[in-house]
Order: C-alpha cells, then structure tokens, then sequence
C-alpha cells in the first residue's frame, strides 16, 4: 500500500493477537500504524460511495457483475474523483462472504491462470494498487548515450579487418565479400559513442602487437 | 509464478536450509518443486538472449538503460517469440549488485512513491508478472442483466406515487412539478427488469398495507 501511495487501511474485525503486535512492532510502516479497526464491514465502508470486492472466482455463482482488473481500475479511477472508493480484501484462506459481497457494488479480479486462480492476500494487493496507479502511456526510454556515427563505426570496420589481416585470418583472401560481411557485422552491433572508442582502442593495440610483439620480443 | 505461468524458477547460491526446506515442504508449489539451482549467474542465464535485471533504484548511479515496468514489459513479450528472457531479481534485503547487473541488458523497475520505493520480492514479482501477462484489450462488461424497459420503469414510478398518496406524504400537495422530480428519481436508479419487479411488488404491498390494513386491523 505505502509503496503505490495508498494512506487508508481499514480492517475489519482482526484478530486481535496478530493486528496489535503487529501494528505496534518496531519499524511497522506508518499504514498499518494508521490503520483503523472497525467491528462490521458495513461500518468500515459506511463513508464510501463505491465498495469494489475482490474475489478469485471460480466455486461460487456470483450474483454481482464482475469485472477483470485491468477494465476495473479505470472504473475505480474515474469515481475517485467524485468520492471514496473501498477496495474491498477476504481473508487469506476463505475470500469475501456472500454476505460481504452484498456490501459490494460490483466485483474484481486479477486474470490468472485457471489451474492456480487463488492469489497471495499480499500479492493480490500489490497486483491491484500497481494497477490503479498504473500510467499507460509510460513510454520505453531511449537507450543510454548516442549512437555512433558512420565514420566512427567505418573505423572499427577499417581496423578490426586490419587486425584480421595482421592475425593471418584465412577467410580473408578467400572471398571477395568478406569486407562487406565484416562491414554489416559491425554495423549490426548498434555500438554507441563510447562503446566504439573503446572498442577501436583494444583492436588498435591487437593490430599493434601482431605487428610489432614479436619484433619487441625477439 | 504459478497464478500467471510462469514455470521456470531458477534459483542462484541459494541459502541451502531454507531452499531444501521449502521445495520439500508438504504442498510446495509444483514451480519451487522443479527449480533449478545454479552456482553462479553466469550459468543461470547461460540459455537466455535477454537478460532484464530489476532494481528499486535510488541509491546508485546506473550504468544501464533503465525502463519502467509498463515500457519494459512490451520488450520482453517481442523478445520471447525470438528466444528465452530471464527476469532477474536479487535478493530481499540488497537487490542485485553490480556485478550481477553486469549480465544484465537492461534494468527495469516498478514506478513506486519517491519515499517507498523498495517492495517486498514476492509482492514485485507479481506485480512485473502480472504486468508480463496483463491483457491492455480487456474491456468492462456490461453490467449483469438488463436494463428495465420504460414501461416497467413508469409502473414504479406510478406506484411509488399512490403509495406516496397513501402515506399521506405532505410535498405530494405542495408542488405541481412533484411528479417529474419522482419520475426523474425513479429513472437515476437505472433499475434492472428483475430489480424493477422486485421493487414493484414491495410497494405494491405497502400500498395495500396503507389502504386496507387498518380496516383489516380495526
């Protein structure tokens, strides 16, 4: 809830062991400080004009309409702006009574797969709050730093083939295009401003020492 | 991984104990049963042509390209027609170090509140892949049943006046645009055929209540 900026827990009926040592313990996040306890469901969504009810469907005939999470939220969006919506969470083991549900307006769920419908309490929170503050048109950033241009990625064909030519690489005299391959590799790389540099630098010390390594050595 | 199917698990130097524990629990998960174990991460992402680390960032300088989880999930879904893809997480407590983004081809992260940005691992994993299988075409159905013809609709609001008349309502006199603001109440309810029928017969009842019953009474 604290990580997709939901303030407002509210529980009804708790256990009370678990909900006071829990709340009470070092480090608990401020929402389950804040948390409020009511005795009835009724009195806990009684200042709510929308109460949405989750469920993971499947052994029961629901007698309210039900809709997917990602056509849900929206709906939820759009009333928060004219009142408080409860998004409305059973127990771990037995879900929402029909009797609860009866507080609902409509019903949601998380689509998963048939043969393992039932969520995690904690998951199926996280899975809906990420989907109310979810921003659909969040765009895939560019990558990092630019794109090398021709000259410098023409450099690292030039050298890498000179390296090949140093290292007695056979291919090299046995096919014409073989430039061309080599040209189309490099260029398929995609390499950027640094990586380029970097690149031609470790070719050009190769190319280098094939010339002059065993000169030095002998 | 399971509610949204995902079946390949594999787990990095895991903390023996605990691993073992759980994978031979009673009722583990058929996901955590087939795990893999690997030494390293090398040899964990040794198959896959898309290795995407997640990260809460915040506290280091990335050298990466960093998507948010909307922007990045499309990525991987084109990717995986092409070839395998791992999702990387690292661990509760410190997240993937430097050295295992290294293997990484991109990052990505859950866009969370600037002053609760690291989630619980389970609860961030089915949020990315809930995001992973989320379908952006699903659409709200329509409510469940039909909508109350007008004629019905008028029944009520017929009814609703005698029983009105019947009780002596003081504002029934008063106004002369009365019956319109009752016709208009009627229609906001957006009554359903069997809803309709169902409160026709109640104020059916109180209307013959009102006129009969203390005859019948006296």
């Amino acid at each position: 809830m604290s990580n997709f900026g939901f303030q407002h827990l509210r529980v009804v009926n708790p256990y009370d062991v678990a909900f006071e040592g829990a709340r009470s313990a070092v480090g608990a996040a401020q929402v389950l400080v804040n948390a409020e306890r009511y005795e009835t469901l009724a009195e806990a969504v009684a200042d709510c004009s929308l109460v949405v009810g989750t469920t993971a469907i499947g052994h029961r005939d629901l007698q309210h309409s039900l809709q997917r999470l990602e056509a849900g939220a929206p709906i939820i969006r759009a009333h928060v702006a004219s009142g408080p919506c409860a998004l409305l969470f059973g127990s771990e083991k037995f879900g929402l009574s029909n009797r609860d549900m009866s507080h609902c307006h409509w019903l949601m769920h998380i689509a998963t797969r048939e043969k393992h419908r039932t969520m995690n309490l904690g998951q199926a929170v996280a899975v809906c709050l990420y989907e109310l503050m979810r921003d659909p048109c969040a765009l895939a950033k560019p990558e990092k730093g630019t794109r090398a241009a021709s000259a410098e990625v023409e450099r690292i064909t030039g050298t890498l083939l000179a390296a090949l030519k140093a290292s007695d690489y056979p291919k090299l005299n046995t096919s014409d295009s073989f430039e061309g391959a080599v040209r189309r590799l490099v260029r398929r790389l995609r390499l950027q401003t640094g990586d380029a540099e970097f690149l031609l630098g470790m070719l050009r010390q190769m190319v280098w020492k094939m010339k002059h390594g065993r000169d030095a050595e002998g």
